[in-house]
């Protein structure tokens, strides 16, 4: 038997190409072959996970996406997330704090997205900007920042003990892919409304923010919430990846069908009486 | 020039028969084509939607959907939603009021879940139910329903005036065919969390529902919020019409990429000095 493909995405980021394929498809043709299959299991997964939510089931899960500008946050959103049923979906994206959300705790605006008993959740960036861009551009001292990697664990620990299923994934990209992605949103005036000019200056701290990932993973990577680090050069591998993380996720979730509450023959009786039929 | 899709489906409930095919496919091998081409259409629609209010746009588009149990407002969510971006949805279901949403006026808790510019929101049942359920079941005297109809026009004027494209879509089935539905709910094992004994309830007051329904449509049938009545009892038609009407709603809207505020060839340059490329 080869690696699960959580054990093989479960790596340092300092220690995987960004253009690496260390499991499944070999080209895109392949990978396009196999996502319809994994459509189909993920959607049938997330069905039963809604149904055993009906039932009074309390498990959820939570796909967590970081990575930089371009990395394709988005794309995996459209593309993993648009192969399940909406209806068993909830969306968050986390930008520039507003000035209420600024007053809270970190966690505040994070705690009011965690998923409902039996939906995917995905966060479009998440607390860990908190530990990225508030340590790369000091957005608060030291001191509070490296605190927080053990908030994070305590919350989601606590969401695991929940019922909270967590799949974090930073999407890993190289400075060189990046700058091909942004040339590409100038150049084309229907992807130019997803060019900020504010992605430039994080570009120009890419040491720093490799290093504020490295760290944050390594020190956050906990078996209750494990980091998976996805090559994502390639736009077709990472959409594999995460898709195939998120069914053999499932998989072993294995969500149950409820028992029916009531007498089904009782049930068919009545509606025999209701008419028509 | 045949009638548009609109037109075709702004009827009275009570003259169209729930197995009409007034317009498009005949039959559901036909219909699964046209379904892919709608949902290309409908995607770059959406997504142009979503990057005009990147560009500071206020439109969006509300579908509403209301309909007997079993009609299939779920099923146009999967099919029909599921044709977009996950990330440009906002769906919302509506279910039995809670205690804090009963101590506010009947359409709070409505008014917190009007999608956001640039959003498709998707209602599944709606501030009808209260028009339709609270009549039947007699859960509030009269004149307080009667007198909904207006403040409900009211409110959909105001959303339509900020910019909120507003589809109401009654999907209308036969009660034979409910009858099926909720048969073939008891037998799968896999479709029984879908049935609700209460459901039974409801099916026995179909006449009292069905007026309820015929005067909510007539009297809030408004240009600013039209109500299309939607053949249901084949589910494939059904989902067909309403991709249709979306996707001639939101052609019609014809939504602009914004123009960039940044310079692009400033951005450029300085992309190109920010290295590796």
């Amino acid at each position: 038997m080869g690696k699960s493909v959580r054990e093989t995405f479960r790596v340092p980021v300092d220690q995987l190409d960004p253009r690496a394929r260390p499991l499944g498809p070999r080209d895109k043709a392949t990978a396009a072959e196999e996502m319809v299959e994994l459509g189909e299991r993920l959607d049938q997964l997330q069905e039963a996970l809604y149904a055993e939510a009906i039932g009074g089931g309390r498990r959820a899960v939570l796909l967590v996406l970081q990575g930089m500008d371009t990395s394709g946050k988005g794309g995996v959103i459209r593309h993993v997330g648009g192969l399940v049923n909406p209806q068993g979906l909830h969306i968050a994206t986390f930008k520039k704090p507003t000035d209420e959300e600024l007053a809270h705790h970190f966690l505040w605006r994070i705690r009011r997205q965690v998923p409902v008993a039996g939906r995917i959740g995905i966060f479009d960036r998440s607390h860990y900007e908190d530990v990225l861009i508030a340590r790369v551009d000091e957005l608060v001292p030291e001191d509070v920042w490296r605190g927080r990697y053990t908030e994070i664990t305590a919350f989601e620990s606590e969401l695991a003990a929940q019922g909270v299923t967590i799949v974090k994934c930073m999407l890993h990209i190289s400075e060189k892919e990046q700058a091909e992605r942004l040339v590409a949103r100038l150049d084309d005036p229907a992807k130019r409304w997803k060019y900020n000019p504010g992605d430039l200056d994080a570009r120009a701290k890419w040491p720093a923010y490799q290093e504020a990932y490295a760290e944050a993973l390594r020190r956050t990577d906990i078996d209750a919430a494990p980091w998976y680090v996805i090559p994502s050069d390639r736009k077709w591998y990472r959409n594999w990846a995460i898709a195939a993380l998120l069914a053999e996720t499932l998989t072993e979730l294995d969500p149950q069908f409820p028992q029916p509450d009531f007498d089904v023959d009782a049930e068919r009786a009545r509606l025999a009486a209701s008419g028509v039929s």
